[in-house]
């Protein structure tokens, strides 16, 4: 690698990704460098060029989940996965880098995806500060990033497949608690939807439902698991009610997870989901509106457990490698990223991801200058 | 006993409640007969009479929750809390006299109280089934009926001025999960709310609020062991949010407990409930119209769990009747039975509840004939 | 059928079986009579021969878990599963008749296994009760017994093989809580043991480890989805430890499951489980002595959750059913059950299951008779 | 405070106690200077004199949980209380000074106490490090160390009363997930037991029951909140079985909780207990060797849950806190601490310990100097 490290830089909201040049870190003991093998266009990095995130610190080097090489490395480097990490190892990263581990998020409530101190990879942190981005011919892992070996049996482009929405669909399970033969719904066929399916049928779930759009995301979504895909559009809300119910007793799903993002999805969901069963809401990572919930109906005389889910924590990016290590050769994660853009396609990527023409677009920060 | 028996009878949704003359009944093997010592008018039974439920076969003798003393016991007698029950025992009774323990609500989700063939005295029974309603001299106890001994320690007005607003409570602290030192908040204080301050302050909670009106019922908020109680109409929102932050590292409460029945109070819980929380729905027992939920800020992003609460079950009205043997002496469970009515002035009792100008009737099927 | 009905009588502990016949039961409303096309021997079975269980009212019928065709039905008979079941049907029914579902094990405690009036096929009522149990041509259905129709995907033999082993497993795995991802260990190959690999599995087990015997089984806990089988006699204590430590960063596994049913395998458990993981204990279903547990190493400082399993209930019978359905094309469940015995081989069968050269035994009752 | 600091040091097992003085250390950033006013003897320190626990780096400064004034602040110092702690404040802290927050115990199977790296004070870090003790006129408070204002209505007495036996039952009672009205049996009347008693209550548990030596202890049992305190030598086991049943539907109780410490206490455990019910075992903190335990008996057929229960989290810290500010008042916490001793009796300290003469030993480090 050269002295000089190529980043795509997003300067604000709506204005043009460019191409910055970046000198090569000085690395602290415990720190790393990661040459870029891959990294990911997702949904986050369309919400934040559209300025829909709070307090982000333009400008900065999106791409949150990424996997590489790496190229240079300070000290020993001990993985969270047991290994002991070198320079020439494919590696990958948690992309939450710091929580305080002190406050009351992180020590009494357990929910260190709410502490403040939280920094994210490719959101929190401005391009000033250095190379925290996989949008990036390198990124710099700094002293106490959780680190992991990327399993021989796993390649950049099926890490990158399931990426952000794979951890996020880990901690998603989680709260759906899904007993072997429960039936599950996921509304949303993104890479979040995609990847809660094939968790879904991972766990041992029955059958298997989905709701979304485009077809082709439909199709995809029966690979991955789904034993019925409903189009949003062309098979009306009535007539999946009815499908849902003639294929569970009359009763809706046990499991009902929301990955699409609508306020709309959220009232269809809890007229899905069995009474005594589980919603978990884990799409709506920005704000789109109210949603128009009637409280006896849905919720008390139902009976219901409403689950939210924000972000993920390590032990979800562990069990998502576990997972991939196992199955990644049974289960089209690569499907998901359906091209592959250099640095200098962003923009065009951005338009293609926000246009849903893709699930996702995968980043090689080398394509360019290779 | 005579062999008539006066009940008060329900005819219709707004129809005057008419006193009736009732046959006793013959006793099959395992039945028995209970003069009514005391009865109540709960908030359900002002629904009823507003005819806010579905499927309610009128004329009914109402009357839920119950309490006397065993006239006829015909064959041996056995409590569900391992008594023996005899002519002449203080007896109550749970409301709920069947389930079909066969259905899949009952046995594969574990959720009887959504058993199609769910019965409960005083609401599903027409009176030409039967004496199955507290608002009648005395009540029929089918076979089966889970009976119990009223401990020493309790008088019928303490049993009866928790009713069943304590049993539904034991049921929701069951669902909220208190942990000791947990703050809770519970929005209204009908009979159902005033338990569950008590019953939250018995379960080690630290700060218990509480929101409602009129004063005289905050009041009996505060001495069930609520640290602070707002006016519903004198403290703004605004002002509420605000003194719940400031009592709660800006946080807001770990629980909220709904049971007002209102659409704009989940609205409000929501707002109310930390990051992280729990907030339990279990004021909507009929349909007020829908609420205004905001998936992204109220549940998604506040990794919160909302749940429905509906119901209760045998072992909520054992734990009840364990907990008022222990507290009756020091929590005022009977303060909240207010005044009590003759079966001649039931329709006062139904406008009195109504009015809200008593938090509960008690219900004296034999004071008007003595 | 004729009138005259041929079954196997066990007539005490350690007395050869008997073929008597029985008169064909008069049918009350709601009753059935299945033709049985498959019983087992299982476990249990060779325990009752032993004498080892406590209250057997023998002479009995043995035989819980049985498949057949509806060759009689008074009244409409309404499946467990939804199904509307008819004479001809292909049919399946939960071998636990009857619970009271009124004592405190039932209602308050929700531990229905241990419901002191539980009647179980082929173990709990006499044979002077009539054919309630499976080495039968023919079994009493009676009222109420949870009954479904056996799903077209799922022959006879895939419905044995797996049996009361895989009803048992579903409630092990609900114990168990397996996340994707975590490391199991089962000890023991039996019926059970076999079973729960497999549902490991379907849960999304990461590493799953077996330990057991003999070789035969060994294999075909890899078929079911073990990864590694350790020889019980040939691969010592020690090696074993030190193994499944390698696999599990020093730690041990995420849960251990207990299926073995030795006092032995209870202490190695302890030791193969990590520090805040659980173990279910499943396989103790008869008395074989105190296991010697350091509760200071085993339970306290590692903080360990170590769990009792007993029986199944209703939900796990519909759970197994949901499984097979789905999964008996590619799980071997088949394969458990080695051999089909007609009755009149019913002793040689209890002798090769007792010695072990056959993991489980099929019965066939009209294979002598045809 | 003078430059010069006097400190007991305990210089190897059954050596006796030595006063040394210490060097007033310099504050980094984020650092602070207790003024000791209160520290305890618990039975930890009994241990450590008796060299039971590995690893302990004598000499040592002995004393976990503490209680003072903060003498010296450097830089802002922000409570995990939320408090903004100011020199003259009285003060506590978590003993536990350090815990990765990296390493797999601590993020991916959330049992931080049993990370590698756990520090604590007075029992891991060796006087050659510095003040990290109690038995101390002055306690050093690293940076990061989790500290609290000591709420006004709490005396050092209380606060010390409770101690560390207090800080461990807040989480043994999360583990025993009690609600109110289970009946909870307490084994062992030490400083752990006594507040799991007076816990249990404030969870509004039914009848409590407990088991212990001596005499004096069991008043104070009884005055936590213990409805029947059984003399361990003088009510022999199978009575105490008996009354166990007879006060609990023949069943045994929903909850124990061992707080003994005896390999006999865990078995007799396992009788008392009732099927379905919880066993947390917690008073194992060195070995005393193995207990005899039926699998079959008492865990199995039980279907029992045995949870193991090791140290505290910063959240059981400040629950105790909270707990203690509302009810310093109204539990005799300050009854557990008998007397208190200066710096130079604490080798009486410790033999009045070993032998049972006291429950706890209060140590005042300033007494002797004054």
């Amino acid at each position: 690698m050269h002295d000089r490290i190529l980043a795509a830089v997003m300067p604000g909201p709506r204005r043009p990704i460019e191409i910055r040049e970046f000198a090569r870190p000085e690395l602290p003991p415990g720190g790393a460098l990661l040459r870029t093998a891959r990294s990911e266009v997702c949904g986050t990095d369309v919400h934040l060029w559209h300025g829909r995130l709070a307090g982000v610190p333009y400008p900065i080097i999106p791409g949150h989940v990424s996997a590489g090489v790496l190229e240079e490395v300070r000290g020993p480097l001990r993985g969270i996965d047991g290994s002991d990490l070198a320079e020439g190892d494919r590696a990958v990263f948690f992309d939450v880098h710091r929580t305080c581990g002190r406050c009351r998020a992180c020590t009494v409530h357990r929910t260190p995806t709410r502490c403040g101190a939280r920094r994210v990879y490719g959101i929190t942190d401005p391009a000033s500060d250095g190379l925290f981005g996989g949008w990036s011919q390198a990124i710099y892992l700094e002293p106490g990033v959780a680190t992991a070996r990327l399993p021989d049996a796993v390649g950049f482009d099926d890490y990158i497949g399931g990426g952000c929405g794979l951890i996020t669909a880990v901690h998603i399970l989680e709260r759906a608690d899904v007993a072997p033969g429960d039936t599950v719904l996921v509304q949303g066929v993104g890479a979040v939807g995609l990847s809660a399916i094939a968790l879904a049928r991972l766990c041992g779930a029955g059958t298997i439902l989905a709701i979304g759009a485009p077809e082709s995301r439909l199709d995809l979504a029966r690979a991955m698991g789904a034993d019925r895909a409903y189009d949003l559009f062309t098979t009306p809300p009535a007539a999946r009610l009815e499908d849902v119910r003639s294929l569970t007793h009359g009763e809706g799903v046990d499991v009902v997870i929301e990955a699409a993002g609508s306020a709309r999805a959220v009232e269809e969901g809890l007229m899905l989901v069995r009474d005594g069963g589980r919603y978990v809401i884990a799409g709506h990572y920005t704000d789109v509106g109210p949603s128009q919930i009637n409280a006896h109906q849905h919720i008390n005389r139902k009976h219901l457990d409403i689950r939210g889910c924000w972000g993920s924590e390590v032990r979800h990016f562990l069990r998502a490698l576990g997972i991939l290590e196992r199955h990644a050769a049974d289960v089209p994660w690569r499907r998901i990223g359906e091209r592959t853009y250099p640095l200098g396609g962003l923009n065009e990527a951005l338009k293609d991801a926000d246009a849903m023409r893709i699930t996702k677009a995968l980043v090689d920060p080398w394509a360019a200058a290779e």
